[in-house]
């Protein structure tokens, strides 16, 4: 009934008076907002104008001037997300998600790439850094699907010494350069030595602009390295040199010098192949002194030199604009090689408080996000490799964690006792995560369809999460969003809403999966939860 | 990231901009609302200004011009509904939440109150009327708490025949009116006979305002019927009669003339009791023939005759300001009377829809809150008449359907097998109504409190449901609001928003229930679920 009277008080349907104007113009007004506080309103005619500054804070909703046509107008916007239709039905063989938007090695809470890994080094939840397989996967992830949606590379070999030597070496007094035929590869490659008494070391003089990927394969002896001249093409004088040293360093840098460990060097070291993203290395070598003002743009520098210090071999030296495929597969190598052999779990080794009220996760904990993620990732070597036997058998390792309890340092969850969940975090109590749960079936989908014969339970652990997604899909929606997790639910405390990011993952998860299951739930609830987005709201009784 | 880049767009905090003004004053300025639709706004300095017209609807919320410290404001209000916040601990034997406030038999939903029973005949899912337990118990307990917070009521004896005759009494020519003792209750009685012949029949000349509520005690002849003159003290000549006839009509009414049936009559029948609100007759009346233009005053009214044809006998005839203790036991009686006896429920008459995608529940179902409502009043009952059985055994028979699946005609729900519910609608598949919910608890613990040695029963009951509805509670919390049910979770489908007044009783109910359990949980969600009323949300990742 008030509901009426506050509606006729306020003059009925008040659009009817939106256009209404009055001779004498516009007049200040106090707005009392819910007896609590004032702020300044205007008046003209029947219509009550309110300031968006208010409107911004009290509803969070965003807006900006916009000029084009000729005009300005204000441009309001509920939220700030992006909905990605699928194109078609999702392939795990392709593209990931949208991960090819992705940009992981850039984001402020990886510290660098490790040169001794090839894979993005976390500071999310520790700040001396870590790895993060959820990030790792997501690397190879994004880079994988670059690699299928960008074109290909411009590659500029630098030196092969197949016929002779392509490039002009810069070789002081007491320093030697020659081509050799490398009997363990059959292939010719530069052999160096320059002791440390000559403190140039060999050079190549480059001025070489937008292609910013250098690969190559080296033999290096201990405690050599070599350097990476990079230059500002406005300001000549500002000069970045990007050390790469036989050692387990991380990243260090002091003014326009940023240093990369390789790894242990030495004459009985196998070939290596490394591949760096120079643009990318010296962004963390800023930001690691805190001296990034903003992202570096490769337009304005080139590289003007490459140095090699010590004594050692190397060959196919390259620089390209990406070498998307070699990163991925320097994920798909990392999650071979650190799985836990006897439990299948790729560690976080962090501590990780979720909520207040559930108990911390210890160092060592898996994340069904995370074995999922790496599903994807191994999956889509195995198909691309050709079949090599060793991304299955870590992949088939991976799904172990999903048949085991939280409680018991798996990944798995029940609500109430009936409704299995794979946890994104494995707190107890259950937290629910919606993402990383979604996250995990894409990783069972994936395994399953790429090795169907070996991947039984790949397929039933997937079947059995859309049965639970589809039970509990509902908990999440809040007739104007989505929460993230079911926190509320466990905790008996204030739902955590998602944030409109996270709404619009929920959203892009729930319409890739409507691809490859055509429950019209899917579709009916991402359209609803599209609608959120634009302020739409589920009806009240 | 877009969120800031929207922000800093905006112009960062827009608050700071709130104040600035321009010297230009303002212009209008369009506003694209996501990109859907445009309206005018205006444009002052650095600041935006929306139509409120727009935010009613975009938001439902609320405002109206205001005016009183001698200037005028506009007041913003994001519900209407009511808080009540309880004076102290909860007690059966008083008034219930805060039905005092109630005005049950004056809603457009109700045909009218039976004279036959004392009790509002409901219209809401059948047009042509049916006694509704859960507004009949209502009805009882808003009178039994009216009874306790209004001052007593003025009380004017028109006829007790105790000494003498007290009224003035208009015999015509062949009636016959007369002072005897009524061998049974050994009080003395009028006695009247006034034949056919006669049409005037005996009557009483008034002149009474304010007091409207007629009450008396009688035994009538077959085709007896007496009615009560109403006139309006601004226009004389407008006259209204209610007739009340020995007969089992309803209600029906021609211009001026209100018919309410008070059952058949007949020299055999007991001495019967009849309390009527007379304004609420003839209310009921006019809306009967859409007559009604607006709620009537009972200021603009007197009664100034009462007229009684055929024979019979009455005792105790009485104008007084109010009668609610008597309308309280009517309801009372009316429960006890029309229990099934075999399950001990109270059967709803009509087919009901809940939801699409739930069975309609079918001519004859019980509701937990009508049971619970039922265990309120007769519990109250129970206490008041000083420990009369009767009631006590319709309310221990009441508890019945609460041990019954929903599906074996009972009130009981189970949440995925695990947690018990007491539906106030058992639908399939459940609803898990929440308000209703908790009127059922309150009524068991009504009953549990005013009888604990005879309703152990009850007592486990209200604790089991206690349980569960901590366990459930925030499965209704949206972070803005709360949900009326579950049928989202159950359906798949849209969550079903408690409109603000529901959201209101929510968090009375809760109010309520936190002065007999001091859980925490139920004052921390109460809290935040006010706060919910004035806009705030819950915390976003």
């Amino acid at each position: 009934m008030l509901n009426y009277s506050l509606q006729d008080a306020y003059g009925g349907d008040g659009i009817e008076h939106g256009g209404s104007s009055d001779l004498q113009g516009y007049e200040e007004i106090d707005c009392n907002i819910n007896g609590e506080y004032s702020i300044g309103c205007r008046k003209e005619g029947g219509e009550i104008y309110m300031p968006f500054s208010f409107l911004h804070k009290y509803f969070e909703v965003y807006g900006k001037l916009a000029t084009y046509d000729g005009y300005e107008r204000f441009e309001w916007s509920h939220s700030y997300s992006k909905v990605y239709y699928p194109k078609g039905k999702y392939d795990p063989r392709g593209i990931f998600m949208y991960f090819e938007n992705y940009n992981v090695e850039v984001r402020d809470r990886v510290k660098c790439v490790s040169a001794t890994e090839g894979v993005p080094v976390s500071t999310q939840w520790e700040s001396q850094g870590y790895y993060y397989p959820t990030q790792i996967a997501q690397f190879g992830l994004s880079h994988y699907s670059k690699n299928l949606t960008e074109p290909e590379p411009r590659r500029t070999l630098l030196e092969d010494a197949e016929r002779d030597l392509l490039a002009h070496w810069v070789v002081p007094n007491g320093a030697t350069l020659s081509r050799v035929l490398d009997s363990h590869t059959g292939s010719h490659v530069v052999e160096f030595s320059s002791p440390d008494s000559v403190t140039s070391g060999i050079s190549l003089k480059l001025d070489h602009v937008l292609d910013f990927m250098l690969s190559l394969t080296f033999k290096l002896a201990v405690n050599s390295s070599f350097t990476v001249v990079l230059q500002s093409r406005e300001k000549r004088d500002q000069i970045f040199q990007l050390h790469y040293t036989c050692s387990d360093l991380l990243i260090s840098a002091q003014d326009q010098h940023v240093y990369h460990g390789i790894g242990r060097c030495g004459q009985t070291q196998p070939w290596r192949r490394l591949t760096r993203d120079l643009i990318v290395d010296l962004h963390k070598g800023l930001a690691y002194q805190n001296k990034l003002k903003r992202k570096l743009s490769r337009s304005k520098l080139k590289v003007t030199g490459l140095t090699f210090h010590g004594s050692g071999h190397l060959d196919n030296l390259t620089l390209s604009t990406s070498e998307h495929l070699s990163q991925f597969y320097d994920a798909a190598q990392w999650l071979v090689h650190h799985q836990d052999s006897s439990t299948g779990g790729w560690p976080n080794p962090v501590r990780r408080r979720v909520a207040p009220g559930m108990a911390d996760l210890e160092p060592g904990w898996y994340s069904a996000m995370g074995q999922g993620h790496a599903l994807s990732v191994l999956a889509r070597a195995y198909h691309h490799s050709g079949g090599d036997n060793s991304y299955l058998h870590s992949a088939l390792a991976g799904l172990r964690p999903f048949d085991v309890a939280s409680s018991a340092g798996g990944v798995l969850a029940s609500f109430l006792g009936r409704i299995p969940w794979y946890e994104e975090y494995p707190t107890e109590p259950a937290s629910f995560v919606l993402n990383g749960f979604i996250y995990a079936l894409l990783g069972l989908y994936d395994l399953s369809t790429v090795a169907p014969a070996a991947s039984h339970k790949a397929a039933q652990l997937f079947r059995q999460g859309m049965v639970s997604l589809k039970q509990l899909l509902l908990l999440y929606d809040t007739g104007s969003g989505t929460t993230y997790d079911l926190r509320h639910f466990m905790l008996g405390t204030a739902p955590n809403l998602a944030r409109w990011d996270y709404h619009a993952t929920h959203v892009n998860q729930l319409l890739l999966l409507a691809t490859i299951d055509h429950d019209p739930l899917l579709t009916a609830t991402a359209e609803r939860w599209i609608g959120y987005m634009s302020g739409k709201r589920a009806a009240h009784n």
